[in-house]
């Protein structure tokens, strides 16, 4: 570590680090690294030094306000071990400036994106031998925001605590799901926060996955209005590919409105697509009504969810109104598992995540080990 | 402490207790009690015995999914100290209900009512002498239950704490105050969880409120649809007393259509309203240009907030669409402070509350002191 980064960040190592998890027993989200980085505010004295220390609880008071009226935020983002044993993480700028659009909407402190992110980068250099080396394993990283002022006034919180946390993941591209499509819970709605990754925006939305489940599906398709617009999918944006109206092959996805998260992954998939011959890319308002008529008119290719933990995700059915509709996989193969441009996005993006692609070292900043 | 208590819930009193704080320092939800009750569950071995402790932090691991996905419910009730010196709490099963309701919606677990309202008891009981005796005074108690499984996985908490803590509060009803009837930001939606009280509905209105500050107004009237229906104000339910088309007066308030919080105070004070000559009570969807129109044609009587913290709150203008437009306080006093419908309805809650009325003594459980 630098002198410089010592004035700026102060360390305390976990003398007892745990013993890893054996690879084939990573869960998403339930083990942790050993340490974790945490950077208290108060409204009289600002932000403090951000500090590195041995993972463990968070001492809060019973009032805080994250315990009553949801006042957190977080974001998610991975770390990835090249070949060549370096480590990169992935456009995290977005992740730090969305996290601070995050909390501005929750009036919770905004914070220096550099500084937090140096912060990441010490803290995933230290934890590092977490991040397993085979293909498809990264480091899933948690940098959360919490309203900590011990107060029931529905205030803006005078105390705030910005903390990261890392668990390992493993390959995540699994078999394709089926969604249902839920007409009665909304997710998101003009003038809501759907736009904001704040926590209550998720809590309302487990039992709708556990009732799609009880249905056959594995996840929620989550729509918007009496026209039923398609939006996202469980916890992912949600992506189309069909021959529209004018026979062109288009990638279609809900536009940036305010009801839909601006998904890093969604940006970069949309960038991605961009770039393939044939391929048009286009964000507008669909609706259940058009992805039925293309399904019925056998013009519609594909569908995935895509985001940071899972990448891409593709779909095999969707169950609307009691009906199942299918969604080919590969229409020119019937025993296809997964679907070609859902397959074709996710090793190009595997790809430049892992630091692979000359065009887009720009988006995986490395990490000193 | 009954020997059957005893068995059912573990106390640990504070040896330390606090000085109280002086009636006129009171501020809501600032200055706890020296208990607190806790009860933790887990998928595994369900409720544990509940535990009154001394008032202190919780240890939470940074992971767990009340700190990121909003997690948690509560309530917000009061204990009441009569002439006698006697301690009530007002309807407080209907909290507890309310509570299991909100739980179930998030999937946290439900629990015996009766078992966690005689440990509420026993918590105010012990902590009784923070209840203030003069007129006014009461003590807000704050059940909150949150989901504490350390996971990032979305899913249903396998662990659950429910607690409750207390503070001494004063007398609320204070001067008529100025609503912004905001048309940008949306509290809650068909099908969202506007109906229950989970963290997550709360986060997103402290900024509104600031904006609404910032205009000149003390709180946000929250509308709904492109014909702007009127839900609530602030954290309260929301009424307006008028002469309707068919030149009755009406005290009218939005239907619990599922965008709507169920208020307690609200359902009490249409129950009281209803035995007043004279005014009809109804429950339906009415507009902003409604309101305006009865406005406009001097139909408007009267309108104001209500909600435990302040049970009333009379309302002297609201902004809309960058118009003001005046309140009558009172139609037949210029100079009045407060408007006599709602001045009635509030001492005629508070001599129910103070346990004084004979007719809703059974509204009114008393806690042996």
């Amino acid at each position: 570590m630098s002198e410089a980064l010592k004035d700026k960040i102060s360390i305390t190592l976990n003398q007892n680090p745990k013993p890893l998890i054996p690879k084939e027993e990573i869960t998403f989200g339930k083990y942790f690294t050993d340490h974790m980085l945490e950077m208290r505010w108060s409204a009289k004295g600002g932000w403090k030094k951000p500090e590195i220390k041995p993972y463990g609880p968070l001492m809060l008071d019973p009032a805080s306000l994250v315990l009553h009226y949801g006042l957190e935020c977080f974001e998610g983002m991975k770390a990835y071990r090249k070949n060549d044993g370096e480590v990169v993480l992935f456009r995290p700028e977005m992740n730090m400036k969305r996290l601070n659009t995050s909390a501005e909407r929750l009036m919770l402190p905004t914070f220096d994106t550099d500084l937090v992110l140096e912060g990441i980068k010490e803290l995933v250099r230290l934890d590092s031998r977490w991040i397993y080396k085979d293909e498809g394993y990264s480091l899933y990283i948690r940098p959360t925001m919490i309203g900590s002022e011990a107060t029931l006034n529905m205030t803006s919180s005078g105390e705030a605590i910005l903390y990261v946390i890392c668990c390992p993941v493993g390959p995540y591209f699994g078999s394709a799901v089926t969604l249902l499509a839920n007409t009665e819970d909304v997710r998101a709605w003009p003038g809501g926060v759907g736009s904001k990754k704040v926590g209550g925006n998720y809590a309302p939305c487990i039992k709708p996955a556990y009732d799609a489940r009880a249905k056959g599906a594995d996840q929620v398709l989550w729509l918007l209005g009496d026209d039923h617009k398609v939006t996202e999918a469980g916890t992912m944006n949600f992506m189309v590919y069909w021959i529209n109206s004018d026979g062109d092959r288009e990638l279609i996805t809900a536009p940036l409105d305010g009801t839909i998260l601006p998904g890093i992954t969604r940006d970069s998939l949309l960038h991605i697509a961009g770039k393939i011959e044939g391929v048009k890319v286009t964000e507008r308002i669909f609706t259940m009504s058009e992805l039925i008529k293309a399904q019925s008119e056998n013009r519609l290719l594909e569908c995935f969810g895509c985001g940071t933990a899972c990448i891409v995700s593709p779909v095999k059915a969707i169950i609307y109104d009691s009906k199942t509709y299918k969604v080919p996989l590969d229409p020119n193969n019937a025993s296809a598992q997964y679907s070609p441009l859902a397959r074709k996005l996710y090793d190009q993006l595997l790809f430049i995540q892992y630091g692979k692609s000359d065009e887009y070292q720009s988006w995986t900043p490395s990490i000193k080990l």
